[in-house]
């Protein structure tokens, strides 16, 4: 079994240490490339971002089926391009939002999502809202840093979440986190074992870790987005051709 | 990894065809142990059968736990002995409702179930409702046929099935349909290409096969049920023997 | 009228306490029989705790019918047994929750419930869910003792209340509560009192009071559970002998 | 324990009828006093209806309050006047519609109300709505008749009904109904025995008879209508003269 | 296009203050009447304010019909008379409710109402359940002060809804406000230029500014009422005369 | 007041058709300026012709801005663009679903869409549960026909319609239809007269006229979308220049 993985950030940078990352979530029988865009927003956190990056995701979902891929997964917790995706391709995507806020109702009937910023939050929202989720989802927090800076300050990501998680244990009653950014990288276990340690075991829920082994779930139980409910629309009579599409 | 199947038959004689059906769902790396029960109802097609067969799964998977498996999966869609098991022990647990419902709406916004009776539909209609993603659910219909007969007549289930497939895409619109019984084996990919082949293309989605994916992608994440979610009460101070609990 | 009380504790001691809490709840032509449990937990305040009692609740119930009562009241707010029992039996039956959730909106349209701990308050949650009333429930609070404290030191069950509720009232601006444990007997009509004192005049709902003139009110309509909601299947074809079943 | 139940009609040729209707829904220790309107529609069925009776309802509802009576039943499934009166007396006061909708969710968790009219149709969906069961409530249908027309034909209305229930259970599968008019006396128990005769157990829901034991309820559990959600403004003050409102 | 505006309280002092106020919302081509009550309680305030009150309203509704204008605003936020009146004549009325409440929608997804007191937040939270907006709705909050003391001390209005917009972004996330009175003259303008000026750059939805705009919108676009939703019953019929109704 | 339309089609030929349409729709103060795509989809039909189209939309969005314009209206029923170009100006943008949706709630309380395909049906779908109105939407019909063919037989699509028309009020007891094309010019006169005349007097909402009225009232009322909710990242700091985007 063969996942692409597209970190939709203009560097390669993080590549490695996503792949070392991944590592354990995924089955001995699948192989993993991860690629990242040329051109886009430096990271997706507005609407804008995610208008100005989702034509080249589409174009490198549609290139993974010609190449033999069985599913992707597009890195990011806003889901970008991939109710587009969808109506062009017949192998399963998925971002980081569905997978992680449709498994977090296995864990918990009462959660909640950290964000990095006010901006994201509003992308999350509007996602929880067209999945039908509201009724389990407790709260929406951000903790107000750019994805930029996330990792520049050694500890100082760690100490803001966890300052986050026990603040919204207290304030909104919540039994379960989902970690609304990829770029959290490592974050769910060290915030698991911590607020195990001081009595309060919460599940924290990491979108990469869920994502791929959904993805997996799909490929091996043969299972795709419904045609009915993406109809795909033959482009050739519509004479467009600014994104490969393949014939099908 | 090691995987506990427990379906809640008071007969082993499907156990191996369940067996050789779970292979693609599963990894290389990942084994599994089918079981079933030896007292308690011939099968969960009622709120009565489930409160007298779920004793014996709860200790099944307590025992499970013990022997160190590395999570459970009963294979029935009225989810019996889920949430009450989920107190008593760590590893993850899924049945065949939650991962299924879960799943669906990565595939589909407007989906439906079909049941072998209308009892069985009144334990998934209070399951969905508990999950809270009855938005998207557009209809739960009955074949009406009870679980011991779905596969007496080679051919007959195929049949029932495919006219209510057809029939939930004209009235209600669904674009994916849930199979809502872990006995209906091999149906999905029989519907899915019929369906295909008369211009449908629609989603069907076998329980099992997303249950065995939901479980392997928690437990390569590091992820099972909330504890503040599922309290653990002490069950020594409060002097109950009955069922074998372990210490933690 | 007779209606059988089914206080499913392990012990005795309060029957003559609840008979006499009861007397003003019940008409004229109603005669009271409270019957407590023999074996199971010593009280029902978890996942556990009720599928370890509910086959004896159930036993107790279809026994009721048999004797000729009206219909049977299980003193609990987690409902145990009432879903299952109304598979079994035709005599109407109620717990302490649908009544008084199902009351709490003729009287208030934002409402709060008060447990005695968090793993009650997870079992209220889910009965919310079901009985689909989330829209006015303003929140489920928690005093944090277990029930067999709550008698234990004169007049401190009465401050956490009163202090509880006077919270509530601040913090969710609910405009009734629902006392969510049978076992809080009095503190109704304490609190009511205490709080009308202090000029916040809000409706204390006791789950007892309002079960037993539900109760009534379906006998003399000649109202019951519907059996198309709760279908009967017949037990003898299917071989299952463990609990007592009328013929019907 | 002495009840009022207003008949919100211009006439008392229906009075006696009535009466006798009650008497099995009433304890031995509850006596009934029945009244009419003297000016107003000829019965409520539209909000033009509504807004015209509703003052003499509110005056009869405070006058009752003065003479003593413990409770107030307005007969209409409109419930008319019931939030402003509300306002005004303390006396726990039921219409028709929020008892039996309340309690269709103890019976059935997919029913449905037969109204005599479009008209009425849209006021008990509003009703509906305001009181949160939406979930619930599978559909409001209408037979289509004027109120004042129901007892013309002898078997007519008896017809109408049990065609509209049969065709509830098929086309929208309620397993319970709520009767929609306090005018279809008797009804409730024709159907249900009709339906049980046909092997179709359904629950009829009588407005009437669920309205008065919900009255008991909250008489003998010392409930009423929450001040804090019916504030109850000083009229002196502000120099409202019109309707006669009790010193409190 | 003529517009008539009906004020529902009982002195016409605030007249030409609301008439220069509307100004900059109509077009030039339309053309305002404002008018007044001659009964009924002073300000609309309480269910039983607007039971009061709406006779009169809704007569003051039909004549404008018979006296040819192409529309009425009734300037409350409760919405008096709306429902009634729209049964009795083809042209479109708003009240101060519905078109603020919808039209939050477009500016924001979260969003809150202030009001004067806890009695008019009990009118509003009703009309806010039967629009079905409560998904975005986050919460209605009061400033607890009576209409008539609204305007008496220069600047006391203006510092207390300030305090209340800060409370209600900190506390409940809120992205936009509507005001909850039509009596909060200038206060929307004032209070969007100070929160912009401390980089909090809110929307202030100002109930008449955009009750004005709906209806000008509706009479361009020849909308009104749907005669389904609002039947219309022959009065005459009925034998009910105490409102005058034109014919049609 | 200085409005700007963009027709997202690639041709012009129907500006002049819909300059004259849109004329009683305007105020005398008020001058509409229509433009077209240069490029993108020949029409707006899917989430792929969506995502190909939006840049251009918003680049023109901005432009409008720059030039003065008081308001934009992107004529279509997906709403494309509206979204991100939020987040990018200042001055109030409306597409066609919003407005026509959150308008019906004032006409009726249970109304439909009529979409061309299944594919528009899907985008209006999400549209609908991101606006959260799916309590009042009773369903999305579709006549199955490409955009490009509506006009090319006269009088085919006012019987396609009114056929449907028919149908959801039939089998779906809607009140009120929003037609969700903006190019179904006319059919909206067209089909209320005709409904009128069978004595089915059904409110149809046109999207345009809607649109047009919603946007004027922002403009007037001096409202748009709120800040905090469409937060304005600085794009010079995240050195993106794609889309030009005003300094502010």
């Amino acid at each position: 079994m063969r996942i692409k993985v597209i970190i939709p950030l203009l560097t390669s940078k993080y590549n490695s240490a996503v792949q070392e990352e991944l590592y354990p979530y995924i089955a001995p029988d699948v192989s993993i490339t991860i690629i990242n865009l040329e051109s886009g927003s430096p990271s997706i956190e507005s609407r804008y971002d995610e208008m100005y990056s989702t034509p080249e995701i589409v174009s490198k979902i549609v290139e993974s089926e010609e190449e033999g891929y069985d599913g992707v997964f597009v890195s990011c917790v806003s889901d970008p391009a991939i109710s587009v995706a969808r109506e062009m391709v017949d192998i399963p995507i998925v971002g980081g939002f569905e997978p992680a806020a449709l498994s977090a109702g296995m864990i918990s009937k009462h959660w909640g999502i950290i964000t990095i910023s006010q901006s994201c939050a509003r992308l999350v929202r509007d996602l929880a809202t067209l999945a039908g989720i509201h009724q389990q989802l407790a709260c929406i927090r951000s903790i107000d840093q750019p994805i930029n800076e996330l990792h520049k300050t050694p500890g100082q990501l760690e100490d803001v979440l966890l300052t986050q998680v026990k603040k919204m244990i207290k304030e909104e009653q919540v039994t379960a986190i989902v970690l609304g950014c990829t770029g959290m990288m490592g974050m769910a276990k060290y915030l698991s074992k911590e607020m195990k340690a001081v009595g309060m075991p919460i599940q924290i829920i990491d979108p990469t870790a869920v994502a791929l082994g959904y993805l997996q779930m799909m490929i091996r139980a043969g299972l795709t987005h419904s045609r009915l409910e993406y109809p795909k629309l033959d482009l050739r009579e519509r004479e467009i051709s600014c994104i490969k599409r393949p014939s099908s």
